[in-house]
């Protein structure tokens, strides 16, 4: 962690992910695909209220609006477009119990201001990274065409994302602060994998 | 009242406005321009949100997120080119006072389902109806070109999104029950506004 921590500079070379996700969570999700995908759906619905309630949260943040809004559009249109799949199959968006991960970070962020603000940015960035992350195993192992494109295609705006709530906390805190705060939220999205839920969830 | 609800057909004949808006309020409204588009910003950032919160709250409703989540992206477009203009003319995205106009009109929404997804619709549809209406009058009577054409080019969505509205209340809800219900409403809405609140905005 120090040597990695001494040479970041930018979103690239942050160490968002402590853990690799597994090779169990790889096998249950492919062999899952639809309701990993009708998860993925919620996600991506999820994605773009965290965006939201960012920015009415902080609506009067000078910058903040100018890069969530459009943030939240793209995950509307990703939501949009793993809907119209969920559809053609004959999927009916439905509730699906939540894994405790998002619950987990939420915890974490501190009730007090400006770190809920640095912590809201972190968490929306760690739980993009691993989306990412996951995604990009998906396009890989994913023995469905179909499904490998979907997950090809979204997961370079997921990649852009974590990069723009990056930017968010960097413009506004201090770098050091900003690196230490990110070690603890990302040990504690590790850890909150670390135990295998047997549920086949994008963050499961 | 009577006429006009017999002859009910499509929205384009629902009659959603009791009262038409005062020339008082055109002309608060055109002499305040900047703090009318300031409103109008969070105006299209709530409409999103709207849209999102019933998205969310009625996650499982077939047919539901398939036209709210565009109308989400839509209004979130429809903020940014109202942000742009903000910034271009060097005013901040600050919060404004907002009129009890929404909160009287959320105040009068049935707390039981399936009344309250009704009462959503049509509360969510009145308001667009409003913002039609006003948007036209300013894309008139506007002195500023530019906040002419703004207004004119956003007012055509407006009108759809009411529309949109409309028919998700009407697939699901006796027609007889929705249009007694409207007429409720769109008293609520009318009334909430003949008392003049000395600001302006977009629903003052
Ligand atoms: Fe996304
Ligand atoms: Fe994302
Ligand atoms: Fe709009
Ligand atoms: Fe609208």
């Amino acid at each position: 962690m120090n040597n990695s921590k001494s040479q970041v500079a930018g979103p690239s070379k942050i160490r968002w992910l402590i853990n690799k996700t597994s090779e169990d969570w790889i096998d249950l999700a492919i062999s899952n695909p639809m309701e990993i995908l009708l998860d993925h759906a919620h996600c991506e619905r999820k994605a773009a209220g965290v965006a939201l309630q960012l920015m009415f949260r902080y609506v009067s943040e000078p910058g903040l609006s100018e890069v969530l809004s459009p943030l939240a559009r793209e995950e509307l249109e990703h939501f949009e477009r793993v809907l119209s799949i969920l559809n053609a199959r004959g999927q009916k968006l439905q509730k699906l119990a939540s894994p405790p991960y998002g619950l987990t970070l939420a915890k974490n962020i501190c009730k007090d201001e400006p770190l809920r603000m640095l912590d809201s940015f972190l968490v929306a960035g760690l739980i993009e990274a691993r989306s990412h992350e996951r995604m990009k195993l998906l396009s890989i192992h994913s023995p469905d065409v179909e499904l490998r494109d979907l997950y090809a295609d979204l997961l370079k705006s997921e990649a852009r994302h974590f990069g723009i709530y990056w930017k968010l906390a960097d413009e506004r805190f201090e770098r050091n602060l900003l690196t230490s705060r990110l070690e603890e939220l990302a040990k504690v999205e590790s850890d909150a994998l670390l135990e295998m839920h047997h549920q086949p969830r994008m963050h499961s």
